[in-house]
């Protein structure tokens, strides 16, 4: 196991302390929160203890964000990109390096437009999944949007990171369309169409003329997005919450192949979640209400819990979107499927409006007014609790081929390691087209420094066992990026290796999110 | 207008001969073609008369790649990236640069792997659009491509220079996940997931980690793609072939409006596509068949034609795939949204398998085999000899956003060019759900200089008056590409300092496609 901490030479003890000061001329004083401040950046699911908060700064427009950027060139000082709730990138608000500071987008909340005609918005970084969804339902806009599991975040930085939600455009980072970047020498750049002065297509056609820069600011250190156009779907005419439960643990490939292979179809039209057992119990914890043992929870234990729960061993959630007669028809491909396949149950739940209007949330049973029908919550929030009063977690989710066997295999062997480090086995499918995300979750008790060690050790042997099948996650926890880097390892890691190219041609000085996702500027880097 | 032809100063004139003499090391003395000779590359149908034709070569594999493009790196020779048939690059094979070097990659022509289960394809460049066909036909393979209008070109060219087609993956750049690229250093790239040894998930989801590196090379001198991972549709049950006709030609704006509404709510599930009288009249040419006085054909004998032809002002295509029972209920949607509207008429013929078997080719009438079925075919050809048998053509194609009211202003201005101009005007719109490519096609005699010139003039004036209302083109001639870069002017042409900036980085020596859409490495840029 590599070390969990990195720490490299190139930072100049003095340059923070100049940056901060100077900086109090650009964004106020009350908006530079200084070293070791109760208000400073921390991550609050520390897996390892102990560590002090960070320093930041929070500029209130993009020509700040210019200024600050030409500040850290002059200083040398290393800004680490991320925006308000828990999410300028899922590494969290904490940076890479003891002399970095934030640059919190928080204050640039604006929401800029928002069409429901050609279904798009265009946000600045801090706004939250609440802020956009509480715009749209104010001003009565026949648009839906996708949230992922916690409502808190950026919209922006979500779909940056690669986020995703569970509507029928819950692949977030493929709805951008146009950015506003700030380029590490404080240049302005426009992506796309909204290179031309004076047009509206920056937020309709996702291409552009020459190459498609888009994709070099996802989970990047080349720039700090100040502003993306993002697709919305139109507000269906009717929504229907569906699940399909499976009684028997062994049948789990028989439901992901189906599942997929009706996403292929479009017949489910959104990428449906997959539970397990443990899964519910989160939801219905705290764990000691269920069990009260040593180490994982055993498979008899989980059988009763199930029963009583009334829940299959798996329970699959999808959703469908639109006419009324598309969806019943929907249902009855999805019905037949499934039919004659013993312990197997579809249910479902039609939502339509009153006399023909198209469905309003009113019409949604609370319960299903959730992230499948584009409703931000932080709901999820509460199985943090789950093995303690204050408690904290890390999912582990590397992406798999959507084949139902592979998915068995991969599931046996880290359900295996997770008894073997006594944690519950947490499962939350993602199930796309082609791909699944095969989410696992860690549970610990924050400062529980033996549980800690444990849940570290038990994470590294979960990264290695998917590298191994040629798994790797589609995002990382700061503390793991060059592990996962070294993973992407095909010639000598070229791919690493042109993505330093860009970054050292782009930001010479290295000031922008060093080592984000394993990519160090040039003054970072250890060569050999 | 800015001239037609560029030609920068940093070529050295003995380079290209050292190179070609070397490369026959390379690739074989036949595959080497020499300045002059007669199956050197060239645009067929030249908008300026009398160049001769490029010399090029032609490697076997990524390694003769490797060594090619190494070898212009000593030799200071520039490459121009294109495959057989008409387009790696919408471009053509000419290069930008009297002394540069066409690099054809025509005869790495593998179809690595087409998978029916998650249903995709991994393809080099020489791959064209009949080849993958006839693969999957032969195979007896359970899934459908996407083509563009003409099918003999590479498929992997098509994506890149954001190709597209008429079924539901249509929008080909955004089929591709995963690519192998040799860098103009020489160096191998794989991108994605695929930037894994020993990794399934190449062609399977279309992130990875850290910036997303794709779609730099698409429109790009950035690389040599040398292998794609390309997205395919599941084999539908059933095929509708659908058409709108509208008589009246100011309806066009409604047509508009809702058939791109249809496509936002996935009704309609393809890019439908719409065309005037003139369109139809090519197909069924020569002109003179219809008319044989001066300039535009006047707007009173299009109206004759048209109803001698049984055809609206407008004409649509829409495609249903899937399911029988959801087609039949989004054609009921699609009648009702156009029920009681004066002049429009929906005909539909739904296509099905024998005994509820899934539809095959052989049971779609021969005349609705066609691209929105995923069927390569060279049919448009025919009307290339639209005015003379030896003909050409230019298309016009900006981008719009979808909104009837800006593309009916946008049509008017048009018409009225064309008319001052005395070419027809041919619209085939391609409607998607927030943009439109306003595609209109200048029909011309090979070598008839006169009407070159009014034609070069014409095109000149199309690209000033979209860029004036903030449109631009989504593709280029070679010759128009500086000019149309030229457009994207926010911030002192940020978008392209950026693109240089990354060049130079990659291809320091600029060897590889010097000018692809405007964007010049630093020898050959005058800076100013």
């Amino acid at each position: 196991m590599t070390e969990l901490t990195v720490e490299r030479a190139a930072e100049a003890p003095g340059a923070r302390e100049e940056f901060l000061r100077r900086a109090e001329e650009i964004v106020g004083a009350e908006h530079v929160i200084r070293p070791g401040a109760e208000e400073g950046y921390r991550d609050p699911y520390p897996l390892v203890p102990g560590r002090s908060t960070w320093p930041g700064v929070r500029p209130a427009d993009t020509a700040q964000v210019q200024a600050l950027v030409r500040l850290a060139n002059e200083t040398g000082t290393a800004l680490w990109t991320f925006s308000k709730g828990k999410n300028l990138g899922y590494g969290g608000p904490e940076p890479r390096g003891e002399s970095m500071v934030a640059l919190d987008l928080g204050r640039m909340n604006r929401i800029l437009e928002v069409d429901d005609r050609l279904c798009y918005a265009v946000v600045e970084p801090g706004v939250t999944f609440f802020d956009l969804y509480e715009y749209i339902q104010e001003r009565g806009l026949e648009v839906w949007m996708s949230v992922p599991a916690l409502g808190w975040g950026s919209v922006l930085g979500n779909a940056l990171d690669r986020g995703y939600g569970m509507t029928p455009l819950g692949d977030h980072s493929k709805q951008i369309c146009g950015m506003e970047v700030v380029l590490p020498d404080g240049e302005l750049l426009r992506t796309g169409m909204g290179a031309m002065e004076g047009t509206d297509l920056g937020p309709l056609f996702q291409g552009g003329f020459g190459p498609t820069l888009d994709g070099l600011f996802a989970q990047s250190n080349l720039g700090v997005v100040t502003r993306i156009g993002l697709w919305l779907m139109p507000w269906p005419e009717v929504y229907v919450n569906g699940e399909v439960t499976v009684e028997r643990e062994e049948d789990m490939p028989v439901l992901v192949d189906l599942l997929t292979q009706l996403r292929r179809e479009d017949v489910i039209q959104n990428n449906a979640l997959c539970g397990n057992v443990v899964r519910a119990v989160t939801m219905n914890g705290p764990r000691s209400r269920w069990y009260q043992g040593e180490g994982s929870i055993p498979p008899e234990r989980l059988e009763e819990i199930r029963q009583e729960l009334g829940i299959g061993q798996w329970n699959a959630k999808f959703g469908i979107y639109g006419d009324k007669g598309l969806a019943e028809r929907r249902l009855e491909i999805i019905r037949e499927r499934f039919a004659g396949l013993e312990g197997f149950t579809v249910t479902a739940r039609m939502y339509e409006g009153a006399e023909g209007a198209r469905v309003a949330y009113e019409d949604i049973a609370e319960g299903d007014r959730t992230q499948m029908a584009g409703v931000p919550t932080l709901k999820p929030l509460g199985t943090i609790n789950y093995l303690a009063e204050d408690g904290g977690h890390i999912d582990a989710a590397p992406i798999l081929p959507a084949r139902g066997e592979e998915v068995w295999d991969f599931y046996q062997e880290v359900k295996e390691l997770y008894t073997e480090y006594g944690f519950d086995l947490y499962i939350g499918y993602h199930l796309y087209p082609r791909h699944m995300v095969h989410v696992t979750m860690i549970y610990f008790e924050n400062g529980n420094e033996e549980m800690l060690g444990r849940a570290r050790e038990l994470y590294g042997r979960l990264l290695d066992a998917a590298r191994d099948r040629g798994y790797a996650p589609y995002r990382s926890h700061v503390d793991y990026m060059d592990r996962i880097a070294d993973g992407f390892d095909f010639n000598g890691h070229a791919a690493r290796r042109f993505q330093e190219r860009l970054k050292d041609a782009v930001d010479p000085n290295g000031i922008l999110a060093p080592g984000k996702q394993g990519v160090w500027p040039a003054r970072y880097r250890v060569e050999g």
